[in-house]
């Protein structure tokens, strides 16, 4: 038996999420396909976590079982010519048999990226989202510092996940901003349902003066979903990167 | 009577290309129609040059003739409300009565952006062009200064072009990478058809090792189009800038 983690790439434009489900292109159904394809194994594909409609990925990680040998270097050439090129496998290793890419995470950076310019990109338009006033992306960055370390972020989640708990721990948090570019990058130990977009629509909100940086405390703790902003949509989000 | 000029960024992927040409989508038919929407006249949009179906402009440069007064400081806001997404006017002046896009151009910029990874991206799949195998890109930069300036580019050209001299001055050129992106930078008085993404297929035969960089010479000065490399394709070459 041979357990093997794939890192994939893919454009969430053009999917229904990681999720398989039927009649909906999705990109966990269509890697068990390539997979199939090539090993003629029918597997299981557990990620590190869903991403939903729309969302992007540089580095999510999944992991299959094979009962039969197969040359692991060979795996990323051979799924990816079975592929559609919105999604590429970027690399493949053999892990110990009890891994398991979703259980023994433990840590993800997602990024979300806004252009803030006055009339956005024809180019990149699927690939950021246009916020057309200017933020201020100093007092963004100030306020995202207070995500940093073990919170309740009840009040920024979505409704819909079964977590049992809303603890999660934030390790590093910062706003940059690159010409017209603010990008905001976050790794933590877990990540609830939409938390990465309902942070940056709160730190927008921060961005055009509408909320104090020192108000990101409170509003933590009044573990109110209507006090935080609003969720972002999917176009800006990435998932860049998932360490074990 | 305003003679006004604008900037245009657009995704080459959705549109044949600059031209007007009837049940196509082009550009300049687009935007002619978002000027008559907005002005109530109808114009003739004059770029600094045609670009082909695919190719991507960050700066393409177009000017039209208004005979009533519109305010120029509102044309893009209210020309972008009337595009589609994947066309964006970046901004607006008022020019000289005589000047001409296409006449008066001094310079262009272009740039061809090759993703040099074993795999390709997902993401940017229509934002450049894959090349799998290892590039020398130090031996393209090295190639690439042959073609500073003034040569005839008679080999370096497609057929299909009116143009009376296939003699060109070429001011800047150079080729580097980053990660696995190489990208080729060109400032020149002017191209001929297809000049650049021949240029880069010469460059990509370097960097394979298929031609040595002091080849270049001998290659222009023969004229001949055989000994030049392929025509790269569209997704990879960016319009970015035109001087006047």
């Amino acid at each position: 038996m041979q357990n093997i983690k794939i890192i994939v790439e893919y454009d969430g434009k053009d999917f229904n999420g990681w999720q398989k489900q039927p009649n909906k292109l999705n990109i966990q159904g269509e890697i068990e396909r390539a997979i199939e394809e090539v090993t003629k194994e029918k597997v299981n594909l557990e990620a590190s976590g869903r991403t939903d409609a729309g969302v992007h990925s540089l580095g999510q990680t999944a992991n299959f079982k094979l009962k039969k040998y197969f040359p692991v270097e060979k795996i990323p050439v051979a799924l990816n010519s079975q592929l559609k090129k919105s999604i590429r496998v970027k690399d493949a290793t053999i892990v110990e048999e009890d891994f398991h890419s979703r259980y023994h995470c433990k840590e993800k950076t997602y990024q979300y990226i806004i252009n803030n310019s006055k009339e956005g990109s024809a180019i990149y338009r699927n690939l950021q989202y246009h916020y057309p006033l200017l933020l201020n992306e100093k007092k963004m960055d100030e306020a995202i510092k207070y995500f940093i370390g073990e919170h309740d972020f009840a009040g920024f989640k979505s409704s819909g996940t079964s977590s049992k708990s809303s603890v999660r721990k934030i390790l590093e948090a910062n706003v940059i901003r690159q010409g017209d570019i603010i990008t905001i990058t976050l790794t933590g130990n877990g990540f609830l349902y939409n938390m990465v977009r309902i942070i940056a629509g709160t730190l927008l909100e921060v961005g055009e003066g509408k909320i104090d940086p020192k108000e990101i405390e409170k509003i933590m703790e009044s573990k109110d979903r209507t006090r935080a902003g609003r969720t972002l949509p999917p176009q800006g989000l990435y998932l860049v990167n998932v360490k074990y």
